[in-house]
């Protein structure tokens, strides 16, 4: 596999071109931004923790039959992923009240949810990855309605696959964020990362934040925190 | 029918219980908030207008077969209307591009949607009445999923019948906020006020604001504006 031209450099990764058409090398970066980019740092290893345990992540999903874009992890900071057109919309999963989930209902953080809470951003990072509903996304033309119901119920299986998978290492899944495209053949396939830059995941015993909320609210070591994730998770994946 | 005590006094109105248990006495105020409350004015005959505007299409939508809390009208500024229990959901329906969904989807004011758009806010003042979807009301268990359904199919309704009465008096009913709330059945009934404060309307051929926006915007006359409604409307079901 030979790496070619860069296709595209986001706030977390840049993906290159390779020499097959419907694959692409995906580089995790160390940079790390919140609030709509509004802050920014770098974090000398993050790239390369959220590398490996979205591979272990998207690899274990796979096995489970969640049908997703990864391919292989290349080295530490390298991923094959297969080419997707991304659907822009976010589908953020909810167990748990935190961020903008509590602050919009006036939950307190850590509530518990009764029911599990599937939401949906209009990707648009000039708009703010607003909230939408369905009719928005029709007007909008985002996706079509039966994808649209694919996507949630694919969350929903994520959510219950990961959730388990985390409870094995004393970690609690709260939140997170999945974004879909569709392969060469108009397959929904699950694509982007899952790492701690887009999940909240915190200690079930202390509630210690494990997650980008540590960069986000200054709560320490970013590096350490992800190292924890990456650890426990291979822990489970080994022993599991 | 006798006046008794205040039961609730709000932006726009005030609500006194009367001497029979299912009917309220309503009396509308002069005065004008917008953004949550952060402006703030009073307007010499709005509350008389709105009175009036309200009374005519509550009347015209009970005779088109919306089952709704109105019952007559008393006075310049006073309705007596039945006790419903109110359900803490906005239901707002767009036909044109306006307001915050033109912010938040990036369309420029005055676009015609090619597919009409339902929206539900969280109607709580201290969160700034927040967007939220179908997992948030089954969340906050705010009202059953049947009446959301028919609270929807509802506002639908009445987006069809307005649209075609205003049209008839060169109005464009660009979007509307509905309430509802239950009845001493339990059965749901359109409540609280239609007025130029709670829909935007545009006169057809010029596109000038003939609703609080005019307020909201700084753009003129409030009472001529809503003179200018109640004029049309009145023409219209004189002679529709």
């Amino acid at each position: 596999m030979e790496k070619r031209d860069l296709l595209y450099e986001g706030k977390a990764k840049k993906l290159y071109e390779t020499d097959r058409p419907n694959v692409l090398w995906v580089e995790y970066k160390d940079d790390l931004t919140a609030f709509n980019g509004e802050k920014k740092a770098s974090q000398l290893g993050k790239g390369k923790l959220n590398n490996k345990i979205s591979s272990l992540l998207l690899q274990y999903l796979k096995e489970k039959g969640i049908y997703n874009h990864f391919i292989q992890q290349l080295s530490d900071h390298e991923q094959l992923v297969e080419k997707t057109t991304i659907i822009p919309i976010e589908v953020v999963v909810r167990n748990t009240a935190a961020g903008s989930l509590a602050k919009r209902l006036g939950l307190p953080e850590g509530e518990k949810l009764k029911s599990t809470i599937v939401e949906y951003y209009y990707k648009d990072d000039d708009l703010g990855d607003p909230l939408i509903n369905e009719d928005h996304i029709e007007l909008l033309d985002l996706v079509d309605s039966a994808s649209l119901n694919e996507m949630k119920e694919l969350s929903l299986k994520v959510n219950r696959l990961l959730s388990e998978l985390f409870q094995s290492c004393d970690l609690q899944l709260v939140d997170f964020k999945l974004e879909f495209g569709r392969d060469r053949n108009g397959e929904v396939a699950l694509s982007d990362e899952i790492s701690p830059d887009t999940c909240r995941l915190w200690d079930v015993a202390t509630n210690e934040k494990l997650d980008k909320d540590v960069f986000r609210q200054n709560l320490g070591s970013v590096e350490e925190a992800y190292q924890t994730i990456l650890n426990r998770l291979e822990g489970a994946v080994t022993h599991g």
